[in-house]
């Protein structure tokens, strides 16, 4: 992955990740995908308290073999909620029934948010930034230094929806778990590419799926258990991959049908904190993001498998 | 219509409307079904205003020859938002580019709230109340006297959607025109069938459609003008005629696949208020609704235009 | 009270109220004031339960000696809050430690709401409407018929404060248990005066006043227990009986100070629901309110000893 | 101020500001005081835009004397809404109709957020971290280092209310220039020391208090122009100087009568937004501020007055 050549046609990204199952399955197709150059990865609380996604994250650096990319942790809490968690989804360590070596490097003495500052500022529109988790990271490096947002290269996210939520009926779950966050960040300026569940839902991980990622040497003891412990795999479904949706359409936007649309993000209601209210016949407002409605899920499936099988040859 | 003798399969319904186009065919649908029984019509403001709404009902009444069922105005707006109205939609008069006769008979004296009260107090169990405006009346029948809850034989509204609204991408018009009131209606006690977007929006006049209903004599002097202004009818789509499958739900509940729910209308919210936030799978709260999730719409359309022809052929 | 012969002095009132202890104090001056013509009174659930506010306004009817005036109960409940009752202050009866003989009579067959619109509507301009509980009665009256605004001679409320609150820091409990009544009735297009905490906390019952309270006959059965029960007396203070500077007010208005104002009731707040906010210098809207800023207590007690004495004389 | 040399008693204080004339007059207060070793200064957009603020005070620095203390700029605007300013109080410069010399060092490269976590980090216990403007700048510390709150020795604001506000009638106007952060900062863990507008409104700048500030020298220079620009003076009262109470607290904590409380700042109010809802008699929660109820209004002056003459002699 950092031992790419032809630089011409890779892609520089930063990655704000909560791991988290799908995280962990985001971070492998990273890794498997040789046009991706990972320059940071900065953590979150979200799936799971920052203590262990910034534990996950470092296992994975090693695991998937990452090379010496920073880690940083960043907030430990939304800015202003209490905690959202999802450890009846993603189990108390948070890779499910996973079981990584423990670490042998630790995480960067930088903060995420400053991580994330310093190295969109060293590089003004080459680097990616991609965000998988609650946004609370994104929002304070957009408060803390307004012109990341000219520095980014895209701004891409898993995270809301435009039809229904998986949280509660109205939000998805990185939403809920700091709107005010995801507020600050979808006005901050910049075009947010959201990959919300109306595109992941169709990235299921099926008996076919699973197969696959079964005879991939050591990167199938991750796969494996973190994916049959997010949710029963059948031949028609199972569960959704959401994070490593975000890395396909790094990899390749055009999997992805994309809507311009005004996106607000609700933070005064009873039943809607969270919500993304995406609007795609704005009247008085030009278009804050780039909202994806359909996925080719063969070709998506193609990417991430062939990215896992690559990486599944070179782990061994 | 009420010149009935087989009682036994005969439905008595009360409708609360806001004519409005589709009220208008909703109408024209009791009026061609001979197992509704109309008892009582009652107006609100909404699609357009209170005085139009009235008129309209009054020269509908004397149009498709409703008999003497009493028409009673009630609510000129929300309990306590801004007037929302869709003269954009129904045009000034509130029925498009039809036009009708001026009624020759004047509203009841009383109260539109009252009248729903006194009505369903005096027949406890037989009358299905059928709301197809703002929720305003039925909430101030049902904070005046709870026991309407009881007294209602069933509730049935068009309103809401569970996945996208139509004046906002959060939520319906009827909702949004007065969220208190339909927080307070949602809340009352009893189980509220909702009609939403979901399924009515399924209900397409189609140039099929169209074809069918033009040569219905007098009736499609209104018929046809009315939907036309609606929405552009083409083969494969066109306008939805909201209010209609309200009362076919009353004619036939089977046309339609109705789910338990929990919903809770927001009523705090930026973007958000009048949101119909439905909880298929709730945990802590008994479903207070049914709510209609499909439609057979092949069977919707015989109904339909079987009570139109009927209509039609009475109406000379 | 009823059997005044000049006729050009007396005012007329009609009183929705939820005794409560301070509600009895306030009938009580009501019984002992020639100069008013009590028209009916209304119960609305507040202080304590409808069932309790109504028995009492029943009880209190026949031991103040208030004649035929109708008692009509109406709301059960806020118009969409969860119920906010203050038992704790007023006991589980309602009127503290006082004990009243159980009422022969039982009340009007008529709903509050409707007592309160055909009571207007038979005598435009000549009564003052007093609302001393939760605005629940009055939000529907004037929802359910917009011209009691114009038919109400004066409307005065005890409620709300522009300092500080009793329910919470922000809002007085009759604003509190139900915030969005409390919205209508001051958006209904009259001027409301009121009568807030920041003038009711000076009418406070010290012990000389208990004093004269305490010979006053069979009255004073009801005057003691219902004040030492109400809060602990000093010399200095003690509890501050609200409800009667309402009618005090309608007595004689130059008792207090008044300053016109616009009042928003907040309805949206996590710690602000029901707050009176009140602007003295507003900018852009005509006032809704005039809203009493002091007091004259020597007077105000003058004048409440004063009718105590001649109805504890009358009732022996 | 720098040259203390006796350092038991010096007391070492960040200033976070938004100057603004009163911001201004609190920092002649610290010049003027030797027992404060002021060690930064953060701006932050508040009273007038953030190169204002940051602008004003740099020219301060010089002006004051205040050495080579680090001046940062920090936040633009606010976590979440859009901006409020009170230039029409500040007039345009910010500091009135007061004229300074152009500064001739420039501020800091280190943003306001990274100097507040710097510095209380390297004198952890020592510092006192005093805001006197919108508090965005330390909500972001805050977040982005929680171990601020407990490096920081004390933390002391001018701002919010127990009672009524200024820039509307329930809140005061650094509170409602940033309601969330705020929130988030009277959340964070430590007690805040509330000065509001409850006390700063005592501290009146009279015609007595303009005569001794006006035989300064170059001080009057500043002094004169930016009070009488800020309100009109007169032998009863004039212009409050808030952010002066702060820096007055940190001098003589005793100056101030304070009560613990539990204050939550609302956030979700249509009128109330930024209050600073108090609650002195707390049931369920431990106070999370201390806040100043009364001030010694002469023993103030003798202070500030002390420290302006001092000051007053120094610059000459």
């Amino acid at each position: 992955m950092t031992s790419v050549t032809s630089t011409a046609s890779v892609t520089k990204v930063l990655i704000d990740c909560d791991p988290g199952i799908d995280d962990a399955l985001a971070l492998a197709l990273v890794a498997g995908s040789p046009s991706l150059d990972l320059v940071g990865v900065t953590t979150v609380a979200g799936n799971v308290d920052l203590e262990r996604t910034t534990a996950n994250a470092l296992a994975l650096r090693e695991f998937l073999d990452l090379g010496d990319v920073p880690v940083a942790a960043g907030s430990a809490g939304a800015l202003l909620r209490r905690d959202v968690r999802a450890a009846h989804v993603h189990g108390r360590s948070g890779l499910g029934d996973a079981e990584l070596p423990a670490p042998a490097r630790p995480a960067s003495p930088v903060h995420a948010v400053d991580l994330i500052i310093e190295t969109l500022w060293a590089a003004p529109g080459e680097i990616t930034l991609l965000a998988i988790g609650p946004l609370t990271n994104i929002a304070l490096a957009v408060r803390r230094e307004p012109r990341v947002v000219e520095w980014a290269r895209d701004f891409v996210i898993m995270g809301g929806t435009y039809t229904r939520g998986n949280h509660n009926p109205a939000a998805e779950f990185n939403m809920v778990a700091d709107p005010e966050a995801a507020s600050i960040v979808f006005d901050a300026g910049w075009t947010v590419t959201m990959l919300g569940l109306d595109v992941t839902l169709t990235a299921l991980v099926t008996t076919a799926v699973l197969d696959r990622m079964s005879d991939l040497g050591r990167l199938s003891a991750l796969l494996l258990p973190a994916t049959t412990s997010y949710g029963m795999v059948t031949a028609e479904g199972g569960p959704a991959i959401h994070d490593a949706c975000a890395v396909a359409y790094v990899l390749d936007p055009s999997l992805f049908t994309r809507v311009p649309a005004v996106v607000n993000v609700e933070t005064a209601g009873r039943y809607t904190s969270g919500m993304t209210v995406t609007d795609f016949a704005p009247r008085d407002r030009r278009p804050n993001a780039l909202v994806a409605t359909s996925l080719d899920v063969p070709r998506f499936w193609d990417l991430v498998l062939g990215a896992y099988t690559r990486l599944g040859e070179r782990l061994g």
